[in-house]
């Protein structure tokens, strides 16, 4: 089920397919998951989007490959994006994730999903050592 | 603003105050931040609060503290609670990230929340390889 | 801080009047939060919101008033609404909510804040028995 | 999979039948999507829900129909109602909607859904000139 | 579809079996859900997971354990968590509610989310009647 | 209260120099809101952010650019960012929006936060007809 029909055969498009070629290149892989296909129906925003999560996932940066993973994941089950939670697990146990760090990652996603409860329940005021504006 | 009054002295409640002690001697800080405060006016669910905080992100585990602080601000943020991102970059400053590590968590929780609006607003059709219980 | 600037005196419209008296009456106060003045602003948009809150949380009805604002407030919390998470609180004891209540009410919504993360990480495939459509 | 069982002759039900009659005459079609099936468990509900839909959705006011079905995607995704997205989605095409739209539509969303997380990670304070009761 | 292999024979892992023993105990019924099941990759996930919803909703406390499940669902639903909406829909019915019960749940829960929207589409400021740390 | 410090002169470094001076440019407007000066800790980030905000929002497309803001507004709003909020509606008063628009957006949002809240609590399964894979 999807909103959008996924195209037969997008890599008619040479737009579309310099960005499928360079998901395979990048990802030394030949699979080019759904989300790719669906947003081929319209090239500049395949571009736009393949470049960012590019960028920012498979480019190194301050923080681990496996540790941007489990982030994406935290962001993904607390919007109930299915589909995400989905290929980033896949990404994460790809880069290395653990049965362990994987119920670990559980354990502090879903405190936070807790404690935040909490503390919106509670309307708890930030403490003012909190506030970087006026940190000593 | 809160909606339950912060305790003027919740330390005379011997309950209280043996959390507060543990909270002060896990954390080595005389500090103990609002949320325990108004957690306090049920012992029994600040008991239960602290403890599995306590456990979960003060005790060594298949993740490092850092990492699991920047997961804790990653629910927060999408949650938007405010106490909580507030509380939990501090805390994630106190035990080390780095303004390039910060900015790194910000690119990609931000990508996150764009990118689950994207599959979302598709319906993108989770692709059969992803199936944990199918996997060959 | 809103969007929208509050009325000076709102009850010169007539429509606007007939609503605050009817939230006076019903209430059984002179008290009109803020909400009411900041709607104000279209008085159509006053006039039906209002309506459906005195139709579904001031008329009798097969749950308890009371039962029926903490309903409200897990709700608001979920969703991060500030305002509503005050002033639906400030209804519920209105309407008697005791502090055990109160903490049950927290340790309820902050669990299923919990276990909302649990399940939609690992993705669980809802149990056959519960499908209503194919229910025995 | 449903929490309610669909009815399997809602409309001998006269209320239900009368709601149905009007989605099918407002909208000049025979087709009657689950929704409203699922809703008429209660025909108050299902009267309520639709009398609304209907005076928001189907009714001329200040904004263009097809802008309106967008703006209902737009609160859908971010609320990962799947159903939803799926309803508004065919029905902004149904008024008109291009693939250039939507694909518009979606760079917007995706856009929000990241800066959203940046200004609620930063804790960005309010500007006083976007507060409307100062305003000069 | 799920993120982790739902396991063949948990019940071999003596950890497991305790709490699955422990669950049919508790319920009195044979009937173990998917949860549990997906779960127990992690025994001790499990473990602490089945002790809290032990705790807070097996066990008599401030509020009623049919409105208890109704909570569940109210957060259940705004987090947009499907599984969890069916287990404590069921759970819920199985306590007890009625489905006139059931449509006013709908009715209170849906109206908050319309308001939530409202409240915070406005920017509405906090009464200062409802701060809890200065009510007189 | 903001969990970053605001730079104090951030003109001086030319990155934030040259974003600004393109924002200043873009928007005919000297005023440059704090969401900029907050991220202009890590001029990466502020340039990137900046660069497609003003290709998505500030580029003539297939979408007019109140509508946008008002798009804006919708995903902002039900994400519970209340700096977005107030931004955004800002930017659509700008734009042109009347008080009449302003509320009929406020209509649909919030109309479809409560049928969000119908259609996930009855977990209604989509029509067929609504799958564009399998669309005739």
């Amino acid at each position: 089920m999807s909103t959008i029909a996924k195209y037969p055969n997008p890599e008619t498009d040479p737009r579309v397919k310099a960005v499928f070629d360079d998901i395979r290149a990048t990802r030394k892989s030949d699979f080019i998951n759904n989300m790719w296909h669906y947003l081929a129906f319209d090239p500049g925003l395949l571009e736009a989007t393949w470049a960012e999560v590019k960028a920012v996932m498979a480019t190194p940066s301050a923080l681990d490959p496996m540790v941007k993973e489990m982030l994406y994941i935290a962001v993904s089950v607390t919007n109930g994006c299915g589909y995400c939670a989905h290929s980033h697990t896949a990404a994460a146990r790809a880069k290395g994730m653990t049965a362990e760090q994987h119920a670990d990652l559980l354990r502090v996603i879903s405190l936070a999903g807790k404690t935040n409860q909490l503390a919106t329940a509670l309307q708890v005021p930030v403490d003012p050592v909190f506030d970087a504006d006026h940190r000593p």
